[in-house]
């Protein structure tokens, strides 16, 4: 049975070491001191390690259940639920206003990561109803915030996000589900829709579906979509439960893994629903949130990781098997821990420096969603923008990989269900999937994000890495191990960028052939960034006489392994990238 | 449901156009003509695509159940089983003086891959007895060979490969199962066994379990475990079934994939056993049909990866999402085949151009342990003892890779169990670990193969390449898409080499932490140097005038993306290695 121990120092590192939260000029971020952020830390982690991580392989055993219309979730869940709910977990960075707590959206991804660590397919309930109140919330009328929002801070409703129908998922302008206008202002809504995580469940009182529908008469395309509420029961204008909504979950997908959380098919038979923002922009609506969406499913990514991580280690350190080649370091036992054998901690390793860096990217990330929308400061938001998918796809594609790894440290036991990793590999494989599928992300990159604004956004990124180069000038310590391979990196980034720039614009195939190893060659860049920035603030602190060296020479010693055995792998994906579309274009759909 | 077509076509090509087989000096090679071994693929064709291939989700969703001592395999699995007894297929590349079909191993390979492909849990039976059967008829003594071997060739009897024990796997010098000897010559077998796949199960009538056991007061460690032979139902003199052994099954393994095949615990009670060969050379034994079981392990890897890509080819022509970026290609359809889009042709040609090599790579493994067995060929025998590693290491982490990506080309179906992809991926992982885990494998080749008899096989791989390049000198065709990246992928494995040699002498660690970057380097070399012989084959029979041109034009464009887009992974792999140990080595157990 895996355990989990909230990686609460790590993260109070990035805070307060890296990011230097409560010197910050977002506003609410002077708040967040060491001691405060340790307790919402420590008490979060709390309910991960004991009220969620032990529901997690039993989420997996029993998944979820379908029975005239009632879906079951596993035992456990729903105790668990209340206790989040009343902890106030739920609307941690909500408006204040409308029931939520006020906190920064970086405390919140911090405290999320724990979550999806102890529970990836528990979290998913309570990760939806954030996204599905915040849509709410930008674009619902008073009285929809009014009726709803409250409610699914509160934990007693919640909330889902219905897109895909069985033939259209990325191509959303295919939608089919119809919204009839009634004579009260309402519409009734037909259609299927399927994969709505969380459609049906037993946690709460109510489910507020937000559902993309086509109004009769309007565009054709994804300019005739838009976006409606509809609740499971009707509410009362006293907020009391009213009639049941004709809608229903018409059945459950059987997946490769997040058994515990419901995937439904959802049938809409004419329910009754209203309009959320403005006719025909639905789309608009829904991609409000997207990068909020998508940053919490990077997190998935690395944070499973980091369980499957953690588990490996304890293996490798007790597992006695062979002897260490340079001498035994266990002679009086039949053998030594295998962690002592080098590539043993090759494959530690590469989890380890991955997980690390990923952390900060997703917690820097965190940090200019609120610097965006506390102080309104749109290169935040752009910058932002740039990378989310960058985050999403690169975290959740080598966050994967890094569970494989986990699972490959413990050899025969990594296949058994006992051992408890191979479930991170079953979860994690999702998040490489949902929310826009990695391809998608890389899509969205090199097509939408990086010419945005003439480049804006990138150039700016570089001028990030330029100044930070150009400011540790002079650090002998961090020059060779950091500087050096982070430019070197940073300009395999620029030749990818310039052959776009240059040949996508004669043949827009050769940028988009390469858009998938732009993405990774982007998220190791900015990962290099984020382990040279770590690791200069590591040695500040160990200049300034740190209690605790051991914690701050490990990150430097983890963050040159990053730097000597990941970052180099810019040049693979530059050279892929400029070898063009020729040889992916070539064959004939019938020759593959 | 997934489909699946044997791919009779390019194996044809392999052992036609490629290795010449009927025009070889390899004994029993000259009968392997075109209509010959087209009509030996094809029946096995038939039986892996109609017999076994629909049985392949029926065995992950029944898996085998443990009553009273008795496994149960999933329905159809006996009846299968008994279809490819009577065809003959389970000793057909044995010795037909034990009963054996006595074809070359290279058409057992090329049949293999395709049981393999339909039905991994399955294949794994019968693969088991062909290991079993060949360690006994190499050193068991002609009474138990008689006894044995020909019941296991004619699929009455089964056999299986004892070595782990809880407590050791990697280090079987640790293992504690006993051996005492009785006044008959027989010996008392008592211990337990672990993941003994097949351990126990209902389609045969006895099993053959091959057991590594301690002889008491034998020497301490690996040179003191003795090999023996410890039947399920002891055979009488006439070849009956006699009294039951002392063994039996104690449990079955909960598994995240293969869950048709049984993975048992194995309880030995005082069983009786028989020695097979020499007393305390039980491991020389194991090992001497090593290349054979690891070659098939690699032929999983690469199998996976062919259904699962099969089916994604299939999803992506039938899936209509989006438009081609330079024109609709169904503009009648509300959207294109997905295949139009460059990034799904990346994933699908990063599929494609693994397996075909993979599959040459393969196929001249077999064909250097025939020519080793059947022309006593030393020089063949040490390069495939080089390769074996490589092939079991890269070709099984990169046919996992490439059934993740096949999983990803579906999208959202990809995870869910009705599309059945998510099955392969999870039947491919166990691959990486098993017959030795991938990191094994890397120490095997760095610590063992590369410097034996003075780096005298990796010496003949590099002339080979040379001779290779060499004698394709003019060839214009050739040179840019093929020669020229194969030269500079050769020089880093040369440089790899180099390295180790000068540092790793001084510091082991530094070839030990290096160990599994270079069996990849030299894993993506292998396939670089099948991939420029493919290509050049392919350009000679287009010479000819080859009625099928488009085959052999499709089998270029695929070399040309591997050489481009995938051998560019040799320079990555020798910046980690020359990184050298420290930063791996740095970190003390405590500080992961």
């Amino acid at each position: 049975m895996p355990a989990y121990t909230p990686p609460v120092k790590d993260q109070q590192f990035l805070l307060h070491d890296l990011f230097k939260v409560s010197e910050s000029d977002i506003p609410g971020y002077k708040d967040l001191d060491r001691s405060f952020t340790a307790a919402v830390l420590e008490e979060a982690g709390k309910i991960a390690a004991n009220v969620l991580q032990p529901l997690n392989v039993v989420g997996d055993m029993q998944g979820c259940s379908l029975e005239n219309g009632v879906v079951r979730t596993p035992d456990g869940f729903k105790t668990a639920w209340d206790e989040m709910a009343n902890g106030g977990w739920m609307g941690l960075a909500a408006d204040p206003e409308l029931g939520g707590q006020g906190m920064p959206y970086l405390l919140n991804t911090a405290v999320g990561e724990f979550f999806s660590s102890a529970n990836m397919a528990f979290q998913m309930y309570a990760g939806l109803v954030q996204g599905a109140a915040l849509t709410l919330a930008a674009h619902g009328s008073d009285e929809q915030k009014a009726t709803y929002v409250p409610s699914m801070h509160e934990g007693r409703w919640s909330g889902t996000m219905n897109l895909t129908e069985p033939h259209c998922g990325t191509d959303l302008g295919l939608i089919r589900t119809k919204a009839e206008p009634q004579d009260d202002g309402s519409y009734r809504i037909s259609g299927q829709k399927i994969w709505i995580s969380g459609g049906e469940h037993d946690l709460v009182e109510n489910i507020v579906h937000l559902v993309l529908a086509r109004i009769p008469d309007g565009p054709e395309g994804i300019k005739g979509i838009s976006l409606f509420v509809v609740p499971k029961f009707l509410p009362n204008e006293d907020g009391s439960l009213g009639e049941r909504n004709r809608l229903s979950c018409g059945g459950l997908e059987e997946k490769m893994g997040i058994h515990g959380n419901a995937t439904c098919v959802m049938n809409y038979d004419g329910a009754t629903g209203w309009l959320v923002g403005e006719m025909h922009k639905g789309m608009r609506a829904m991609f409000t949130m997207m990068n909020e969406a998508r940053l919490s499913v990077a997190l998935q990514g690395y944070a499973q990781a980091e369980i499957a991580y953690q588990n490996a280690v304890v293996f490798a350190r007790e597992r006695l098997q062979g002897r260490d080649v340079t001498g035994a370091k266990n002679p009086d036992g039949p053998a030594d821990p295998v962690i002592v054998h080098p590539d043993v901690r090759r494959n530690l390793l590469d989890q380890k420096s991955f997980i690390e860096g990923a952390r900060a990217l997703a917690f820097w990330g965190a940090e200019m969603i609120d610097r965006a929308r506390r102080k309104g400061d749109e290169e935040a938001e752009a910058m932002v923008s740039l990378l989310i998918p960058v985050m999403k796809g690169f975290l959740t594609d080598k966050g994967f990989e890094a569970c494989v790894l986990a699972q490959q440290a413990l050899g025969g036991s990594g296949f058994t269900r006992e051992a408890g990793i191979e479930q991170f590999v079953r979860d994690a494989r999702i998040a490489m999937i949902y929310e826009g599928t990695n391809g998608i992300q890389s899509l969205d990159l090199v097509g939408r994000k990086l010419p945005a604004k003439g480049g804006k956004a990138i150039m700016s990124f570089f001028e990030l890495v330029k100044g930070f180069i150009r400011e540790s000038e002079g650090n002998e310590a961090l020059k060779a191990g950091f500087l050096d391979p982070l430019k070197a990196a940073s300009k395999d980034l620029q030749a990818a960028g310039m052959y776009f720039l240059q040949e996508g614009s004669k043949n827009p195939l050769h940028a988009l052939a390469g858009s998938y190893d732009f993405m990774h060659l982007f998220g190791h860049v900015s990962l290099g960034f984020m382990w040279a920035r770590m690791a200069r603030a590591s040695m500040e602190a160990l200049e300034l006489g740190a209690e605790d060296a051991e914690y701050y020479e490990t990150k430097i010693m983890t963050g040159r392994y990053y730097m000597s055995r990941q970052l180099p792998a810019t040049g693979l994906h530059l050279a892929r990238i400029t070898s063009g579309a020729d040889s992916v274009m070539g064959l004939g759909a019938e020759s593959f």
